[in-house]
């Protein structure tokens, strides 16, 4: 099935003072649109256990490249592929067009992780059904 | 005493595509600068109890009036103030001002209450030590 | 007609270390709510005179109560309403609850201004036009 | 000389309901340590020309690894050095660490662009002055 499509409309607080929208933004639009990819594939994107811990996907590296600008109002075609899957991490590609124009690409690791309350954050095996799951949306090779 | 004083600078973050400060930035600017009071004063932000119950501060409201704006890289002298200090809750008045040049005065109501997680937060009577902490900083009338 | 209504979700970004939505996000959504009322009224958020000189409304006001929490993921009811029109300015009155239970209330005012980079925006009256359009959404009285 | 090395405090609104920094806020800490190198360097971020255009500093590319998690209230030893200054581009890294633990670890590349209001950021050759300013600040070999 491959890529897993949204949009996202560049918000004002979106921008700065350049008039364009401001680099933090596509980090904050990856993240929602990957937790938009996990609903819509029935994965929970916080797992509270049977003992009730919570599982979650804290990231260890996040990157974006910019290739062209948006302003206010525009409308963001994203589309997100899972590019790799570990056995503890999801690896998530984003590009990001408004109008056909390639606007940036962007991609994230994330890792499942158990969070219990002022602990580290202890990385686990994703479990079989997820990865299943994830599959749907891998990048076509 | 009165007025606390403090200073922040506008960030690129912060402005939006009119070329000036985000009005939603001042809300931010409000809270970091009730924290800087609570420290100075000696008072922990999350204070946890010996029963591992944190007690905070959350909002339950917060105004700002807008006099003039802001640019990237200016100086904001931010003066705080207690204005009233009841049972359960302690309003801060805050005035920003650039260059001598009046820009927002806002308002924040906090209540003194516990965080047990995923409940309700419940509000409890201030501590008289920190009744007493935060009376330095009442406005003078 | 009366009230536009609309939803929000909770994103991640939006939450703090209280595990709760951040009060300032109530003030991002309601400037992205007012916007598309405008937009869904037919108005321009910025509107390009023939004289290449913007309009915009920028915020004098600002003001939000808060009733009860909401966490990450949940979904947001908004009901915005015009309370009043004045020469220059719109107040707008928010209600946001969640799974009909009451979350917050909140209310801003905007003026129209004439946007000239680099300098003082200035307060203009609100093209008749753009008052009709409003009216649509009055507050019932 | 090398690093320049500064602090920032993890504020309330950069934290999630995870408990910790998000990963968003690393992004702001990169672009204001970036400012408040340019300044101490005496390089003006926004820098208007004699014809009344803006040369500014857009970014082409952030990235960032994340090591460990801090929170609330946690201060952050930032310290930045200039990697590589190309004709047009310079490329930062970052090292945040708390209490001498290693947080995280950012790089990001920003061109030197003229911005006309309404075009596209037009890219332009550092003049030498300010490679001469940015050049005590590169990264030890």
């Amino acid at each position: 099935m491959g890529s897993f499509t949204t949009r996202r409309r560049v918000e004002f607080r979106d921008t700065d003072a350049a008039g364009i929208a401001h680099f933090s933004a596509f980090f904050f639009w990856m993240e929602s649109v990957e937790h938009e990819l996990l609903r819509a594939a029935g994965v929970a994107v916080v797992d509270r256990g049977a003992d009730g811990i919570d599982a979650s996907w804290p990231r260890v590296s996040a990157s974006c490249d910019y290739v062209s600008a948006v302003r206010f109002g525009d409308e963001l075609d994203v589309a997100v592929s899972v590019e790799a899957i570990g056995r503890t991490s999801v690896t998530y590609a984003f590009e990001f067009a408004h109008d056909g124009r390639s606007v940036a690409r962007g991609r994230v690791v994330a890792v499942r992780c158990l969070m219990r309350s002022g602990e580290k954050p202890e990385s686990v095996a994703i479990p079989a059904d997820i990865v299943r799951r994830l599959d749907v949306h891998r990048a076509a090779s």
